[in-house]
């Protein structure tokens, strides 16, 4: 097996050439076909080989990009959205070639109805910008994955992140988005109202759609108050099955948590030598909770119960921003942590998220089976969404340990399945995880090629992504 | 213009007669051709006159409907899926006759996962059939349209209710369903896991589907824990504006209320009458915190401090279950109290969403056409999520009365949606509302024929709703 099933797909290189030419005239110096501005667009953070589009344009307008999707569709040219190029499962790759449309140049917040608790704003403000603007006005926005993600990009991949426990994911945060279609004509999904009946759900259905029925570009968010008391704190146990008991616990408890993470021993002593930190080397818990001075004194008191419950150390829980940084960053930070612990490695970040219930298990029967196959594996995770991810670090010129890498995530996927869990938690499908997306869904697969199809008959946006178009 | 907007579709009456006579051979005295039954599968709590489906056939098994729906299919005669009756814009009629499936035979809970805090049912259950089960385990469902309607119509119609300012709509609790789709095959829309990013969202898809796409024939749901304090009260007003500001503000300093319902004062003076109350003759907020002790304590007293600012009186909170029930009781006795008010009447249960900065001037504006038109037109709503429900009594012989209603109701819709609202936060579509699809939704009602068309390309499944298929 190979770590990423790409999707073979044909280029159409007399299309790709006449559309660009056409393109250069609309776009001039805004259209680059340098090669190391190509590359750069088909980079991300993931393990799976970079596949370069033909040209990279900067839109900064919905209708640019429906000029570009317009034209494309003409020559029947392939279109890839590129926002922070964050993506772990190769989802700003041009398997066929194409345009790539950089969207980092539509970042304008257009509105914050401070009333209505929601943002309307461009697909390029990222998640850090928002929440600067947005903090003199007492709200912001939670969806935190671990880069500093372009919101569109965020919509698109349906992330998540740390705040997901309480929050929800991006699925429950867009209110609308406005998307040029694959014929280039502009869709808004939705109203502004927080709920609706009206009609199918097109806002879910672009949400996680990873660009391939639609380019988003401009989106409406709910916006949260911030809270008047947040507390947070580290939690150690002697096993991941007393951490994950303890989250179960507590969230049967109805303990509204705001966050609550898991980094296991590994990745605790990884972010011990990364950020300075001096945790035991211990399976260990951060929590946060959101809420007044005397809501949260209570909660982090009834989760403290809970803990010690199952062997859990004493909270030592931190109020002030500063403290409460530095911890999160920690949190952040484990990414480079990973890398820093073992130069040379590449990070292959898996995810995969299972019903709470099935969590210890499902964490435990993949630590042994990195162990056995002598992996350097460190686990983190949203354990109050029953997501982690598990990142066997590689040296990608050992074909042996690329393959023990890849016998073990192909036996977390299955697993993760066989537990009635999701093959993706938040990271998408693109190329990385299509040949689960069958595995997972069996005739939700055809109706989302149906569904494909029926909206983009010439497989033109973002090919070879999500779906297996012919069956 | 007419109340409803019926779409003419053409009746196959050889093939409806064909796959009755063969439905008759699999399913026996589960099919009835009996005039009276299928009145009664027609009949809803709508204005919109009955339209009989050709016979009615009580499933029992997901296989049950998959046999109903291949047969149909094969046949090209349609299927309408019903559950407790209880729509409201004549979802369950039969335009072009056809196969009513009643699935209220399908009624058991399958699997309570505490742990997971998710239950797996079968359709047919309602939604206080469920809540009585949960009840000795601390679990409750939330969600709770006015009718005691069953969990899967629930889901079709993406319906809400009271606590959907806490804790979402059917959108937010639905984990996944089973459901047949036209060509009889059985997709299964995702798994256990509370959150994914694989894929399509095809759980949203069907959720608010209104039974166009697919037969819900299973369904998993989220659950909430019972929490251990709940106080609900009343809050009287001088008007309805000081109502909403009152409902923004606590809805902007995080305030989390489990419910917050308006009543005119028009509407709380029916239930006066109807449930032997006494409240002043005024716009009333009834308001219900979920927490432990002192966190609701702290909400109750910051609620009251919000309320004083715009002239609410005080509130009596109270917590046993008994006067809460009281309380919710007359809440949820909103319809009968309105049609006993006006004897003879029938009440046109309307229903609007807007962003909930525009409520205040939406309700208003509502109120005085209704003046201007002399209807008696009592409004209730759940003010939380900016949804409100005008509902003009009529008498339905009058024909002056019943065009000063249509007028008020289109004038109503066209302010909604110039509100940045949808034409409809619960209800669903159906075909009342057929004709503001396309305003509200423009391009996208479009893409959802288009969708509709990729799944159900004979127009065979609750044909006649939602979505005009040939444009």
């Amino acid at each position: 097996m190979a770590l990423a099933d790409l999707e073979r797909v044909e280029k159409n290189v007399d299309g790709i050439q006449t559309a660009i030419s056409i393109l250069k005239q609309r776009f001039g110096e805004r259209l680059s076909t340098g090669q190391s501005l190509r590359e750069q667009h088909a980079h991300t953070t993931t393990y799976i080989p970079s596949q370069l589009p033909d040209a990279v344009i900067f839109a900064q307008l919905t209708q640019d990009v429906a000029d570009i999707v317009t034209i494309c569709a003409q020559h029947k040219v392939p279109v890839i959205p590129f926002g922070t190029g964050t993506s772990l499962e190769g989802g700003v790759n041009a398997p066929a070639g194409g345009i790539c449309i950089d969207l980092m140049q539509m970042n304008e917040i257009l509105a914050v109805n401070e009333e209505d608790l929601d943002v309307t704003l461009q697909p390029g403000v990222t998640r850090e910008e928002l929440n600067i603007e947005l903090r003199d006005k007492g709200l912001f926005f939670p969806i935190d994955p671990g880069a500093n993600a372009s919101l569109g990009g965020m919509a698109a991949t349906r992330a998540s992140g740390t705040n997901a426990v309480r929050y929800g994911t991006m699925r429950d945060n867009v209110v609308n988005v406005t998307a040029v279609l694959p014929d280039g004509s502009i869709v808004k999904t939705g109203a502004r109202a927080r709920k609706s009946s009206s009609g199918y759900d097109l806002t879910r259905l672009l949400v996680g759609s990873e660009g391939t029925l639609g380019v988003i570009t401009e989106l409406t968010l709910k916006l949260h108050g911030i809270p008047e008391q947040i507390s947070a704190g580290a939690c150690q146990f002697e096993t991941v099955e007393d951490a994950c008991n303890t989250t179960i616990l507590a969230m049967q408890s109805g303990l509204p948590m705001a966050r609550i993470e898991l980094a296991d021993a590994l990745m605790t002593q990884m972010m011990n030598a990364y950020s300075g930190l001096d945790y035991a080397a211990k399976p260990t818990l951060f929590i946060e909770f959101h809420g007044t001075k005397r809501g949260v004194a209570e909660q982090t008191e009834l989760f403290g119960d809970i803990a010690a419950e199952f062997g859990g150390s004493d909270v030592l829980w931190v109020d002030s921003t500063e403290a409460r940084s530095k911890l999160w960053k920690a949190r952040h930070d484990a990414y480079p942590a990973m890398l820093a612990w073992r130069p040379g490695c590449k990070g292959i970040a898996t995810d995969a998220c299972v019903p709470i219930s099935r969590l210890a298990d499902c964490v435990a029967e993949t630590v042994r089976d990195c162990e056995e196959r002598g992996l350097v594996a460190p686990i983190i995770g949203h354990v109050g969404d029953g997501n982690f991810h598990v990142s066997p670090l590689i040296m990608m010129d050992d074909t042996d340990e690329v393959a023990r890498a890849e016998e073990m995530i192909e036996r977390l996927n299955l697993r993760t399945l066989a537990m009635e869990g999701t093959c993706t938690g938040e990271h998408g499908i693109g190329q990385g995880k299509r040949r689960y997306l069958k595995l997972e869904h069996g005739v939700g697969a055809d109706v989302m090629a149906a569904i494909k199809r029926s909206i983009d008959p010439d497989n033109l946006m973002n090919p070879g992504k999500v779906v297996t178009v012919h069956s």
